[in-house]
C-alpha cells in the first residue's frame, strides 16, 4: 500500500519502502524527497498532510548550497579568484585585521564575521548597506585562525561579492544562469506568481526558551528582528528577497535537480560547472570544532562536507541541510542529485530522516552501478 | 518574602527572584552575588546558611582573572610585551623547545608546562623556585601547537614574569596598586587582619575516585601536596601566600568591584584599563578541544571567554570561573562587573546557577539601556 | 581463591584482585595479562574459558605499535628521517598535494589517505601494489592540515617505507631484528608451525548495522572485502601475511615483554631503542577531532599517546589498543612494559579493563619505587 505520490525507478525499491515507513510511524509527517542519478529522475515522492509534489516551502540553509553554486560560476568564470584576499574585491573590507582574509577562508566561516551589533533589519539582509555594516565591523576571532558557523552572514559576503566582480544581485545572477535555464524549483527569491503555492513551514517554538543575549556570539549568529530564524521563509517579504542564507523556498524536486544540472547534466545535457570547478569548490578547508555552535563541522567553500555527525554521502559529495532538518547534495561518486524538504521542522541536531533517505538512495544506485 | 541580604537596583528584580529560587530550591546552599554596571552597584546579594555578607570564602581559579588584571596593567605601562619571547624577560625559559614561545602564547595555556615530576610543595608554589623548576622542564606538547589549560602553573608563569620585569610579587603589586585604592575586598594573599571573616569552601570529596597518577597529564597538573585542589583555599598558610593561579580568597562583591574598576571604573573615576589594554589582553587566543581537559574551551590571555558551553556573557566579556562554580568577569557591552561566590562548591562541568544569574543580569542592564 | 594462571610479584597483589574481579563479574571472560618492570616481568595472568596462557589470539590495531618499533629502528639506524618528505624515499607518492608531506606527518594519520575506491584485496595489503595505488591515490584533505585514523593504510605506508629505505620486508625486518632475539611471543605473520595455538577472537556482528557506504570515508577507511575488520585475524591467510595495521597476532606476554625489551631491556641487557629515538618517535604530533571518527585523539609517530578518554599511561607513555580492546604500551616514568589481550572483543570506544588494569599496576609500581 502506497501512501505517498510519485514514483521511484526500478532499483530504488528501498527508498520508496523507507520514506512509506517514516508516513507510517507518524501521522503529520509530510515531506518531498527526490533524487537524480546520471541526470534522470530516479525518485520523486510526496506524503504527508497538507503536502503536495508541487508545494512549495522554506529549506533554510539549503540556500546556502544553492548561491554557492552561483559563486561557483563566478570561480569558473575566472571573475571570482578563491585564493584572493576579499579586500582585493572589497576595498572597504580591509579594516581590523580583516586585510590578508582570503575568499575561500571567509566563504569557509572563518572570517568571524557573525554579525553586527543592534542586528540588521529584515528588509537589510540583502542590501549592500548590510554588506558595508559588516565590512566594517570587527571580527569576533582572528580572522583564518578559527571557523564558525556565519548563520546568516555568509549570505551578505556572497551576494556583495556578487555585486563587487559582476555588478549583479546574486539573486539574479542565479535566476538568469542556473534557474531558468535548468528550469529549477527552487527560488531565492519567490516571485508572486508562485506565491499561492507556498506553505508556511511548520515548526514548534521552544516554550522554554532561555533569554538570548544579542550581543553574545550566539546573538550575534542569529541577529534578525524574529523571535526565531525559523519564521524567516515564511516572511512573505523575506522569501521574495531571497536572501542567501537562509531565506530559499521550493521543492525538494529542485533542489534535487539543480545539484544533478550542476554535476552531471540532466537529461543529456552537460553539467554547468566543470570538474575542476567542482573540485574548487568542494576541496574541504575546515574541521573541528565549529566556534559558533561548539560542535563538530566540516565545510569547504561554503558548502558543507560529510563527516561523522553529519554523514550525507561519500567523500566526493557536497551540499547544505536547512534548520527545519531539509537537505540538499550532490555526490559525484554516484552521479547524484538530492533534495528532502520535510514540510514540519524535525528535532535534534542533524537531519535524521534525510540522511537515511540518503543513504537508501546510495546504496540503490551502488546496486545498479 | 525575601530570604536573602542585601538589595537589587530597579529593574534588576529579576535577578533577586532568580537567585531566591535558588535559596529556595537548596536549604543548604549559600551564595553571594554583586553585580556593578557603569560603575554603580546595582546588585548585592547574600544567602543560605552560615554566608553572611562580609563573609570572605575561596574563589579558585577566579583568582587567575585576579592576577591577569595585574599582568593587563603590565601591559599597559609597557614593560611586559605579549608578543615578546617569554625568554626575552626569562632567559632559563629558553630550553627544550620553549625558546621562542611568545607571552600571549604561554598566558593562554599554550606552553605544555603543567607540571613538574615529583610536584610542587605547599610553600613552593608563590616562589621564584617554583619558576625555576618549571622553566627547566619538558613541555608536554610542542609549545604553541596545543593548549590546555595550566590548572596551577599559570599562575607561576604569572609571578614569574611580574618579578622579572618589575622585580615586585604579583601580589604586591596587586595590594598596592588594585586592592587598596580600589577598596578590592578580594585577597591575593589574606593577611591575619582578615582571617577571622574566612569560611571553608565546603565541599564532598569523590567518595570513589580512581587513582591518580602523578605522572599523567591529569596529575602534573594537579600537583599539589593535597588530597584535591578544592582544599587549597582552606589551608590558612596557602591563603595567606595567595597563589595567583587557585588560592585568591574574597567576597562576590570584591570579585565585581573589581571587573568595574578594571573597566568602567567605580563612582565616576576611570577605570584602571585603557580601551587598548582591555582589547589587547581579552582578545582570544585559543579555541578548541582542552588537551588537558579533552573539552571544549576558548581563552585570551589568561582570561577565559564565553562560548558554547561557557556562556557567560557577550562576545566582549571575559573572566575565570572556579573549581566552586563561582565566576567573576566584565562585560564591556553592558559595563558590567559581575561576582557570584557558593559557598559549597556545585557539581557539573560549568557554574550553572553563576551562568543563569549572569544572563539575568545582562538581561536586566539590556532592559534598562 | 585465585581462578586465574600465572603469578604477580610482591607488591602486585591489587592487580592480581582487580583482574580477579573481572573473571568474577562474568563467566565469559576470558583474557591475558603481563607487565614487565625494568626488564623483570612481574605480571603474568590468564583466565577464563578457553583461554590459555600460551592461547594466540589477535590483537588489532596494537600491531601498529609492534610495527611502529620497526620503524623506529630505521630512525635509529639513521636510514629513515622523520623530518624529510615521504616523497624523498617514495617518489611516486608526489602527486595530488602530497609532495611536502613529512615522514612523521603521514605516520601520525595526517596524510588523508584513508583507502583507495573500490578497497583492496585480502591478499593485496602487504604488497607494494597495494602501495603504488595508494601513493597514486588523492588525499582525502590536505595532506598536513587535518588527521584522521587511518585504520588500516598506515600500515601499507610503513611497510613501503621499509622496502624502499631497506629493501625488506617489516615483518622480516621484526623477525630478525626484534622477535626472535628478544624471544617476543607477538607475531606479524603467524608462521604454520603456531597455528595450533591461535584462537579466533570471539566478537558479536552488530545486527543491525547500517550500510556502510564503501565510498564514505568511514567506508574507504575499513576498505577490506570483509564483512567487518573483526574478521580479520581470524583468517589465516591475512595472519600468516601480519599486515602491520591490524593482522597481529601473540599474547599479552608478548606485547609487555616487547614493550619492555625496547625501552629497558629484559633481565639486564640494555633496550634496543635509544633515548633519543624514543623521544622522536614519541613526541606527540596531533590532538584533537579525529577526522576519520570524529572522536578525540592524540598520536605520536604511529603510536598513541594518552589522552582524558584514553588515559593508559604517564605522560611519557606510548603504545595501542586494538579493536578487541587489546592494549600494549611502554610506559619510561615506571620503566613498565604492559601487555592486554582479552578473548573476546569488549564492548564501547575505548578498552575500559585495559585501561583499569593498566592503572593498577602503575600504581603498585609507584607504590614501589
Amino acid at each position: 500500500m502506497q501512501t505517498s505520490l510519485g514514483f521511484v525507478a526500478p532499483g530504488y525499491e528501498g527508498v520508496l519502502a523507507l520514506f512509506e515507513s517514516f508516513l507510517a510511524e507518524d501521522s503529520r509527517y509530510s515531506a518531498q524527497l527526490a533524487a537524480y542519478r546520471n541526470g534522470v529522475q530516479v525518485v520523486r515522492l510526496t506524503g504527508g498532510p497538507d503536502m503536495a509534489p508541487d508545494t512549495l516551502t522554506g529549506a533554510y540553509s539549503c540556500s546556502k548550497g544553492v548561491a554557492a553554486l552561483v559563486i561557483a560560476l563566478l570561480v569558473q568564470d575566472g571573475v571570482l579568484d578563491l585564493d584572493r584576499a576579499m579586500a582585493h574585491y572589497w576595498p572597504e573590507f580591509a579594516v581590523h585585521g580583516k586585510e590578508r582574509l582570503l575568499v575561500r577562508e571567509a566563504l569557509s566561516h572563518q572570517a568571524g564575521l557573525l554579525g553586527v551589533e543592534g542586528g540588521f533589519a529584515l528588509d537589510e539582509f540583502t542590501t549592500s548597506g548590510a554588506a558595508a555594516r559588516l565590512a566594517a565591523a570587527a571580527p569576533a576571532w582572528e580572522p583564518g585562525r578559527q571557523f564558525g558557523y556565519h548563520a546568516l552572514t555568509i549570505g551578505i559576503l556572497m551576494e556583495e561579492l556578487c555585486r563587487r566582480t559582476t555588478g549583479e544581485a546574486l539573486q539574479d545572477i542565479y535566476e538568469r544562469r542556473i534557474r531558468k535555464p535548468q528550469a529549477v524549483d527552487f527560488f531565492l527569491g519567490l516571485p508572486d506568481c508562485q506565491e499561492d503555492r507556498y506553505r508556511d513551514v511548520l515548526y514548534e517554538a521552544d516554550p522554554a526558551e532561555a533569554w538570548l543575549d544579542p550581543l553574545s556570539l550566539d546573538g550575534l549568529n542569529s541577529n534578525a528582528p524574529v523571535s526565531t530564524i525559523m519564521e524567516l521563509p515564511n516572511i512573505r517579504s523575506v522569501r521574495a528577497a531571497g536572501m542567501s542564507a537562509a531565506a530559499g523556498v521550493g521543492s525538494a524536486e529542485g533542489l534535487a535537480r539543480l545539484y544533478a544540472a550542476a554535476t552531471t547534466g540532466i537529461g543529456g545535457a552537460g553539467p554547468f560547472l566543470s570538474g575542476g570547478t567542482i573540485t574548487a569548490m568542494t576541496r574541504e578547508q575546515v574541521w573541528g570544532l565549529d566556534r559558533s555552535s561548539g560542535l563538530d563541522n566540516a565545510f569547504a567553500v561554503v558548502f558543507m562536507k560529510p563527516h561523522p555527525s553529519r554523514n550525507f554521502g561519500s567523500h566526493r559529495a557536497f551540499g547544505h541541510e536547512g534548520a527545519n532538518a531539509a537537505l540538499g547534495f550532490a555526490d559525484p561518486s554516484y552521479g547524484l542529485g538530492f533534495g528532502y524538504i520535510p514540510r514540519r521542522a524535525e528535532e535534534g541536531r542533524t537531519p535524521g530522516r534525510a540522511h537515511r533517505l540518503a543513504a537508501e538512495v546510495r546504496r540503490s544506485a551502488a546496486g545498479l552501478s
